[in-house]
């Protein structure tokens, strides 16, 4: 007998939804010189949240809280929701794996977009559902058509980002509102506002907006700074938030982490400052692209998404070539999303860097374009 | 309708295998003044350990290493087995649920002991699987009887702690190698050695033990005194630490952690200087608790299990009166073993106020058992 896997394990693949810079700097044999690809905040986190952290670093022979009872007291009067209404987990990416737990069994139909975050899929998928993928529409994820597929799939789940990962692009809160008051009664809508804090004020529904299949993700990972640390939350109903104590790692998040949250929401003038640094960042992002020929897309997020002109295999090519010169960045997967790269907002001196590689690389590309 | 849960979600309690102190706390209102319930090491982590951390606050806007490289190659180093057989996880806890979703579906049958770790029993449960629970022999871990078990149900998995917790019990290797020799052939054993490094020499089998199914899981939250901070590992086969990559949370290890977790491992000194101040700290637990004539048990561990010589009420009793006298400590959930409670070894100031406060909850609850 061979290892006595799940049915459902022994067929799922060993595979990793993004590989890490890291392992590209180990084959390459060296640092990145920008780290331009993972939308993280290379603004930092809070001076508040650093102290916080290192002086928790003492305090770390403890286990934080299971119940993360300051810190969902904090998150709901910061909202100003009920902090039964506040679950805390270990990223997004956590909580994903949380409700896809909750919701999603041997062939349960979930609805995404094609080329939408790729770790909500791999979650779908490593519980055994049946992703339906619908197209995004003008780089857009198309809200209208994500409910109406799942009304027809009759789906457990439904995920939409708003602002959008890898596009960069929003729809309004009226337009997310109508999403949800037409959700089908049968589906959950786990709406992922990663990106939140970067958007145009008009793009979040007020926080206070309850329904009873509505899951709302946020993070501290991308304007807090804080990705390494692993914390994130989703604000839902009392119902879905205990649900999630069913299913959870309880004593999974970082006591650091914990601290080093609390004392972001703190910080609102270190937010307003990276809101302020990020916009500059993607201007300059947007000029250098328009500087080479590439078209930059909207963006309500902390990255820049670049339209190349051509096809995958160029963005592809040209991801490549960046990252030979030590500018790692990003692309979507899925055409004709993959026409484009992803760039994040980073200080002055990573912006340099990929201004200075950014057309030796597209030479490389077209060269080789040429000669092929 | 109602939520769309999974019909396993819809019959799972909203449980938490354990209350966390800061529950306790928030009850009464006020800090416990000796924390001796969790098997945390208020002995703290390495001073290299803190530094790194907290210099890795800094940096917390990167995402940690998703594979965690530095860290798996240094331990890989350490017990002198390949980097591709160690798998690094969200403390033991995290690794128990990516072995459980592996290998435990609805119905699938799963040895563990009467009263051993609940987090272990929590996520069988919370994958369907059907617990079979054997007696403790002894007040040990009886390592025959479960692999019977494990035979006669065709478990696809049985759990072993060695060290055992909540006893402190332990067997020696040659016992575990013998129970991994006679493995049932449908059989993955998960042998939870998270307080591996306070065991007596020959107590754990050679880190370069490999047998095609068994998974060792160790961590940083006991000897290292980084509980807070959800770091651990597997060792375990390459076949079985790829299989992890199918399910795992794949950017879940908090970046601090793996900076302490690599500092920590380089400092042979504190694991000595923290395993000399547990055996002193076991040793007064013990006088004050023969001076009470409670009957401590010998342990490999930094706790020592007190026999209070009488039933699981008198022990809730205690449990009870010390809480509400500021110390904190925990008891074995099960009978015959609920007839004992279970004290963390810590330093003297905290044993000042055990010591104190033991007398009188035990006056208390004689008293109250009198007059009942």
């Amino acid at each position: 007998m061979g290892l006595p896997l799940t049915p459902l394990a022994a067929r799922l693949p060993s595979s990793v939804p993004f590989v890490g810079p890291e392992a590209q700097e180990r084959a390459a044999g060296r640092p990145f010189r920008a780290r331009l690809g993972a939308n993280e905040s290379a603004f930092g986190p809070s001076h508040h949240a650093i102290d916080a952290m290192a002086r928790a670093a003492g305090e770390v022979w403890r286990y934080g809280d299971p119940e993360a009872f300051a810190l969902r007291a904090a998150i709901a009067a910061h909202h100003g929701v009920a902090v039964e209404r506040v679950a805390v987990g270990e990223g997004i990416d956590g909580l994903l794996q949380v409700v896809a737990r909750l919701f999603v069994g041997e062939g349960t139909p979930v609805v995404s977009s094609a080329g939408a975050y790729p770790t909500f899929n791999y979650h779908v998928a490593g519980f055994g559902g049946r992703l339906v993928l619908v197209p995004y529409r003008d780089d857009r994820e198309d809200l209208a058509a994500l409910v109406e597929a799942a009304g027809r799939e009759r789906a457990a789940l439904v995920y939409v980002a708003n602002p959008d990962n890898p596009m960069g692009t929003w729809h309004d809160a009226a337009a997310v509102e109508a999403a949800v008051a037409a959700l089908p009664e049968a589906t959950v809508l786990c709406l992922d506002e990663a990106y939140g804090e970067f958007a145009p004020e008009g793009t979040l529904p007020a926080a206070t907006l309850e329904h009873p299949r509505l899951v709302r993700l946020r993070t501290f990972s991308k304007a807090y700074g804080m990705a390494g640390a692993r914390i994130g939350y989703a604000i839902t109903t009392r119902e879905v938030a205990r649900a999630f104590n069913k299913v959870r790692n309880h004593f999974g998040v970082n006591r650091i982490a914990q601290e080093g949250a609390l004392a972001s929401l703190g910080d609102a003038g270190h937010l307003a400052r990276v809101r302020a640094e990020v916009e500059a960042a993607k201007a300059r992002i947007a000029a250098v692209a328009l500087g080479h020929g590439l078209a930059p897309l909207a963006s309500a997020t902390n990255f820049v998404t670049l339209d190349v002109g051509a096809d995958g295999a160029t963005a592809r090519a040209l991801v490549a070539a960046l990252a030979a010169r030590g500018v790692f960045v990003r692309m979507p997967f899925v055409p004709p999303q993959d026409r484009c790269i992803r760039v994040t907002a980073a200080p002055a001196e990573m912006l340099d860097v990929f201004e200075a590689e950014l057309g030796p690389s597209l030479d490389h590309v077209r060269a080789a374009r040429a000669a092929a």
